[in-house]
């Protein structure tokens, strides 16, 4: 455990003033994130920087003193990748959450990292453009923590996952010298795609201190379909058929069984139709015509009937599609407040594995007797398999998750899919990696962070241990 | 120069029999690519392996024996990335062309590198979806060649690029060793984003020897409108006004000055409408219902008539457009045979700042004595300047086109531009580079070049020196 000298105290005090924190509260406050299974561990300061000097600065002096920085953005995470080291520097990047630039004549917009998701969402909006990168988090993640990840969301199948959107990023090395990859262009092949190096890992080979996204023109309309199943593997076994047979991608088609929902209506305290159903699926198209918006929905719809839904119900307002998506994204809050002890999966499969991941999880979380939901981004093969504790002992728990989840990953790998979606590898996943990808990837990653990083400093022993 | 032992040889025949050439005509053929201004440098040996297990071993021997390898497509790069080491090996993809795998439950297919990228797309039509993907060369570049350069192309303003397309790789690392990198997932963040690492790594990093592209579902309409403007700034003006106006997304915005016109129409002997015109703009819209696709083309011709557009010519059957599309994709072609003492560029910038990048295009051509002609992507700000020794002699244009080409690169880095777009930086442009890039990302470069390939044997001096 690293200790803060204090004449390094005293140069970051120099630095950040009533800025940098040492109370306990904070250091408490900061010692986690949301994933549900991982204990904290307390930082010895947090600090709060406002501008890209500032990081610089900071890290600059972390790399002198050998102290590892962990970039923090709202906490939000689901792998652990912002729990810091015990008795590291917290680098919160909450406080840089400017607009810098709304470029109009280039449809790109910059940011700094801190900013919540759906500002973004809503200053495009004014536009008459969207930011098409929606994690279910939106409300309450910053862009910063959405690349760390590069988080997914609910519009994945048609605009892909959040370094889609990504064109430039300002970022502060582990040595603490400041660069720029990329910018406002919409092609790039002057050496090599560092954008895309950056977005996905998880804070440990730059501090992204600014971001340029593309923004795209809003589609005039909307219309989401909900379509309840009786049973998991009559509404799963739909979804390959909706990707296919359709001719339209949809831009979001999301999968809850019958647990998920009960859980997210009781929360919301609010009712659902044919909530007794075995699962619902969620589907919305998007396009410019109102008439060819609803001939693609009517026959999105006619698939699900084909499939066996047992009705289909169209949304065509924003109000009520809004209540459709609000059961949607409160399933993982629903789940902390009622089912505290659980574990939220994030494993991807080809879409057409999608009901074979479904069978096997089953199976998994029957022969280790605990219990299990499901719902999520069925359409682009990421469904959240969660285990949750249930009535049995912590210490069954405790004892049967891991061989669960390693099983749970073996599948996954069978089924030619990956262990995380968009939730990433964290400390959460890190001994698994290995069943996902083989040992000259594990150390490609270990060089490529021995490069940016020669003193290990930055976000040390999320993903691998170097 | 690298010398090939005997030794080294007979290991080789062992392995490929009569698929190892060194006959000159082939060492003759495979010394260089289609970069007009580039010399090439003969091989001391042409491969042509068949599987992945041959470039494996290939690979294990060279690096064994310290012998360069140079990986190589169909040889239509622009920036001499396929140029080999004098003396090495040139490891060609050409036989290795078939389809492994077509996955429609999926919408995936899997390659292998040597594929002509039209050949993919015409599988993808046979079932009703495209591949999106759609360089000029379509016709004769791999999909392998479009990979390493991250090729763009016509379709990037709705598509985005090669790399958008790619989901998995099999690829044969500069080792020796095979390693899978991604799969059929739409979202993966199980460790470093290696797959867009590689693309546009320019055959660096690793040997593609399986892609796994993503497919779209067929839009059923298809227009294209043809807008001539009296000059080049009245055309490329309206550039930055159909993008950000229309509230629609052109699948294609392109642009042709009327020297490439009338290239282009000498070369096929066809009539072009409007020849006299100072440029022309080509856009393309995309839908599933007619007359939405119709409100949309209405929408941006009237944009182009509100910028000045001579007329508006619609082009709603597959015949006339592909008669349009034929006279643009042929303008390099052209080039070659018309004026072969020639510089193609490919700077891309913020699409608002092409109207600033063509006019300090002209000055330069103009201060340095020099003929140029533009076309390309002009809706992703990337465009094909030119330059063309036209009537000074061999002396003046060697002499004032590398001090044109710095300026050049330096203008575009003042438009927050980049020097390449889609053509790489291969032999090129690796002394421009620093123009582009800083020092910390060279030195990042050289870093990630260094972990992949530690003995410097697969495509050295591409990109940057290691």
């Amino acid at each position: 455990m690293p200790e803060i000298p204090v004449e390094l105290y005293e140069k970051l005090k120099e630095i950040l003033g009533n800025r940098m924190k040492t109370e306990e509260d904070f250091l408490e406050k900061y010692s986690r994130d949301e994933t549900a299974e991982l204990q904290g561990s307390k930082p010895g300061v947090v600090l709060f920087p406002i501008s890209t000097e500032e990081v610089s600065q900071i890290i600059r002096l972390a790399n002198e003193y050998m102290i590892p920085v962990t970039p923090r953005g709202a906490g939000t995470g689901l792998s652990g990748g912002a729990i810091p080291t015990p008795g590291g520097i917290v680098l919160s990047l909450e406080k840089m959450n400017k607009l810098i630039e709304f470029d109009e004549a280039n449809l790109m917009i910059t940011v700094e990292p801190g900013m919540i998701t759906s500002e973004i969402q809503k200053i495009a909006e004014k536009y008459n453009l969207i930011y098409a990168g929606d994690p279910c988090s939106s409300e309450s993640s910053t862009i910063g923590g959405n690349i760390a990840e590069n988080a997914g969301g609910n519009k994945v199948l048609k605009y892909g996952p959040t370094g889609a959107h990504v064109y430039g990023l300002e970022v502060v090395l582990p040595t603490g010298e400041v660069t720029s990859f990329g910018g406002k262009m919409v092609k790039n092949v002057t050496g090599l795609d560092f954008v895309h190096l950056l977005v996905g890992s998880e804070g440990t080979l730059g501090i992204v201190t600014k971001i340029t996204l593309r923004l795209m023109p809003k589609p005039r309309y909307s219309v989401a379909l909900l379509a309840p199943f009786e049973s998991v593997d009559a509404a799963i076994s739909a979804v390959p058929a909706l990707i296919k047979d359709a001719g339209v991608m949809p831009s979001s088609l999301e999968f809850m069984d019958n647990p998920s929902i009960k859980l997210a209506c009781d929360f919301l305290n609010v009712s659902f139709p044919y909530s007794e159903a075995g699962a619902h699926l969620i589907l919305e198209i998007e396009g410019n015509d109102k008439e060819a918006v609803a001939d693609e929905y009517e026959k999105l719809g006619d698939i699900c009937q084909r499939e066996g839904a047992l009705e289909v119900f169209v949304a065509d307002n924003r109000n009520t599609r809004e209540k459709l998506w609000k059961v949607r994204k409160a399933i993982a809050e629903a789940l902390m407040v009622y089912s505290p002890v659980h574990c939220m999966e994030d494993v991807s499969v080809p879409t057409a594995n999608i009901p074979a991941l479904l069978k096997g999880a089953r199976q998994i979380a029957k022969a280790h007797d605990l219990g299990t939901i499901a719902f999520g981004h069925a359409g682009d093969g990421n469904v959240h398999i969660t285990f949750i504790k249930g009535k049995s002992s912590i210490e069954h728990w405790n004892t049967h998750l891991k061989t669960a989840l390693a099983n749970l990953y073996e599948l996954t790998k069978n089924l030619g899919g990956c262990i995380s979606g968009e939730h990433g590898i964290g400390l959460k996943r890190k001994k698994y990696l290995p069943i996902a990808v083989d040992q000259a990837q594990i150390d490609l990653i270990k060089g490529i962070k021995r490069v940016f990083d020669p003193n290990n400093i930055l976000n040390p022993g999320k993903i691998i241990d170097v």
